[in-house]
């Protein structure tokens, strides 16, 4: 092997170390650590961090990808180590823009204005976080002047979201909101869907124990990953050996452990699909927040939420929880795990409701970022944008504006978008995947998800970070990002649910 | 404080930090890792340790060090500040005598090694492994000749016991030998101890249920702290507010996770009672791997296999086991929990015998080094002391030479005297804090263990690393190393049990 690409490689591999020290460090703070853990493993995951990072922005680093440019130009786009240099080069651009001194003001504001977030929050005091969201929004500018930028929100967006911008977003997320707004109008008039059989008590070990076996039924490797209880449900990787998920139960709504599972588990499977020879590079990586998402959401929703699926498990679900169950039908349990109601709080939002809140916090970001809405403006703002876009508004700001961790953990801008991308792309990649191969749509009926899944890691997972987003949508669907499937796919399934 | 102090604490804790990360990644690999992480997970952990090793021997550190001698010199012995510099200069000096590539040589040495036992040890093949034991002899003896000695084993010794030496364990494992073989020889003269009330069917999550209560009994800090199920039980600290223990359960053996759990509590009331205010530094450690293992064994065997001990809690284990337990006494209980028993494995052994397994390692490693005994001529060394030391001999190599991890995965050398030296110490200790303090033993008889521990708080472990094993042992016991207090716990104990 070129050896200035031997120890590019082995510079990234002792990164990607340090980084999966990182991850497996949140998760042990996640599920398992005790109380008394808390300030050091703080500490401890922060200089992982740092390391991580100073180890990626050394010049040496630059110099041996500026060595290998003439490689990176002699093969063809899709070869694996020209996609290695080039995008390598693109993150180590990035990293490089930003001053260490600038990275840990920021670092340290993050964790000081989420300590105050998870007082605030509780106590209702949007007030007492202000002048901390003020300097937030403050460093998330000058973040973005660090890059070149048509929108000033756009260098915050292509962090998680790769080659997208303001530009693209926009007016793609007014069409959506144009047509999902008489949609949710439609259905609030029509009569209320019973949810009461999915609000019984369910032992949380028997819910988690049916939640594992459909994570084992799409496809999941126990072998490579395992699942344990948290607060909030994330997924995580330490190598494509160990991609794990979390979960959480409720003993009085089984929904939260079965549609957590499936959602953390569809991330699961794109991480578990990449290309076991990009381990401990950047490759090894889903491309980005909304492909990512994407899948979670194929998954969680299209699979998952389906009349087909539960024709296959509903008879399962029925005999593990008989006292629950037995005098429900399909089309009951059907209707009410897809019952559509506009509510305040995204992370409890169905399928259809879940792009307004997104979009919401999208808009609300950019305006502030260009200096259109002030924060001291904010809370009134959010209210006025639920009134618009969903017919309500919070009675409070803790179900308001103070409800999601992101703006009080991180930057204001680049945080939300990743969620509607995946809605979006999980309907477009879906639809792909069925008018290619027609032996998967009778695959699902009879309760197969392995064509699907072949279709998916042959099309998407191996690829891992090789291609942006936008060059991964046109590679595998012929076209660009489109909002046709998804509303599609919604107005056909819910016109049918609700009788519109 | 002083710029230098504060810059020198700052990198000993990103050091530390390193240290955690790579101590949180073993503890994972050995409780829920699944099997697909095996290969990178090895990688990450000499990938943290490498670091560490690095940032710890950087020249800086040497300067920083050399610029506080004289505030080290103007303070006392034991101001926290001067004792951080004294330590932290003696742990510097040693790490920068090894060259980096030949750590690095020896790491992979190890790596192959250990591999290469897994499967020689199932098979009895010890000729396969013997000329990759005769390598770690040649690195063990090059690793040793970096460091000034008398004896060739002493730098090795050094490592974990720091301060011991064969000059100084020698004569003591002697002594101790003469006495001990004449006492297993009389006990083995006596009818043997029936076990059979141990080995009745105890299902796992109960015995580890009624060996957490045991831990709490004597203190263990679950606020701090945890227990988890793994292979080979052991204690591992990711910060002094997160001290974890590990247990293991044999169905048909309660004793496994009842002594085992004391066993790995000891350690750990060792390292949650150390001064807070060395957190992230080389002082918020155990001093030894002596004094370490005094503090297991202390509360393992002095209290945990004691009469007085199981007065108390006898009649909770047969309340918790009534099947297995209702028809036995006290009395049979508490023969069968102490047996003494000639038998071939060090790790299963009892108190009176143990040492005799680990002197004959110790005496081999000395004999090996020095060049007295070869590799190929190891096995019959090993079975030629057993008949010496304990009267029987192995009929494989596999519960022979074979048995042991120890040097298969490090150097020969150092591996084994702190377990010798910790059951000695475990006895000058307890002695110590019985007549220090009378209330004790009325505590203890009462099943109250807060004033042994807050003995054992105040005088050794809130100390730390802060002073040397021989150090400790002066300023606690007024003496040095002694092994008359362990003979005549063990005399005491054991003649009463065997009628001898």
């Amino acid at each position: 092997m070129n050896e200035n690409l031997h120890e590019l490689k082995t510079r990234l591999a002792e990164i990607s170390d340090l980084r999966a020290a990182s991850s497996l460090a949140h998760w042990d703070q996640a599920t398992y650590m005790p109380a008394g853990g808390v300030e050091a493993r703080g500490r401890q995951i922060s200089t992982l961090n740092r390391l991580a990072h100073e180890k990626f922005i050394e010049p040496r680093v630059g110099k041996l990808l500026e060595s290998l440019r003439e490689l990176e130009q002699s093969t063809p786009f899709e070869d694996d180590t020209t996609s290695l240099i080039r995008v390598t080069r693109r993150e180590w651009e990035k990293a490089v823009r930003v001053p260490a001194a600038f990275e840990a003001k920021m670092s340290d504001h993050f964790a000081q204005i989420y300590q105050a977030w998870t007082i605030a929050r509780p106590k209702n005091d949007f007030a007492s976080v202000a002048p901390l969201l003020e300097k937030t929004l403050d460093l998330s500018r000058e973040l973005a002047s660090f890059f070149p930028h048509q929108h000033i929100a756009d260098p915050l967006i292509d962090f998680s979201d790769e080659a997208m911008t303001v530009g693209v977003l926009r007016p793609l997320f007014t069409e959506l909101k144009n047509q999902l707004v008489p949609l949710v109008e439609a259905i609030a008039k029509k009569p209320e869907t019973d949810q009461s059989c999915l609000r019984r008590k369910y032992l949380k070990g028997e819910q988690i124990a049916f939640a594992n076996t459909l994570a084992t039924h799409i496809g999941y490797d126990w072998n490579r990953g395992r699942n344990d209880m948290t607060h909030h449900p994330f997924m995580t990787k330490f190598s494509l050996g160990d991609v794990r998920i979390t979960n959480r139960a409720q003993e009085n709504d089984i929904s939260d452990a079965l549609f957590g599972t499936l959602h953390e588990t569809g991330h699961a499977l794109y991480e578990q699909g990449i290309n076991p020879a990009f381990e401990s590079t950047p490759l090894a990586n889903g491309t980005s927040s909304g492909v990512h998402e994407s899948q979670s959401r194929l998954w969680e929703n299209l699979v998952g939420r389906s009349r087909g699926f539960w024709e296959i498990f509903f008879p399962q679900i029925q005999a593990a929880f008989p006292e629950q169950l037995k005098i429900v039908s399909l089309d009951e349990y059907y209707r009410a795990i897809n019952k559509v109601e506009r509510s305040l709080v995204r992370t409890d939002a169905d399928e259809v409701t879940y792009n307004l809140h997104v979009m919401i916090r999208f808009e609300l970001e950019v305006q502030m970022l260009k200096g259109a809405l002030s924060i001291k403006d904010l809370p009134d703002a959010w209210r006025a944008m639920y009134r618009e876009y969903l017919g309500i508004e919070p009675h409070d700001d803790s179900c308001g504006v103070l409800q999601d961790v992101h703006w009080f953990a991180g930057t204001i801008g680049g945080a939300f978008q990743g969620y509607t991308l995946g809605n979006i792309l999980s309907a477009q990649f879906y639809n792909c995947a069925l008018q290619s191969n027609p032996q998967i749509a009778s695959d699902l009926s009879r309760g197969e998800y392995s064509s699907l899944l072949g279709w998916l890691r042959e099309n998407i997972y191996q690829h891992g970070a090789k291609f942006t987003a936008p060059e991964l949508i046109e590679r595998v669907t012929g076209g660009p990002l489109s909002i046709a499937p998804y509303m599609e796919y919604l107005n056909g399934k819910y016109s049918a649910l609700y009788g519109l």
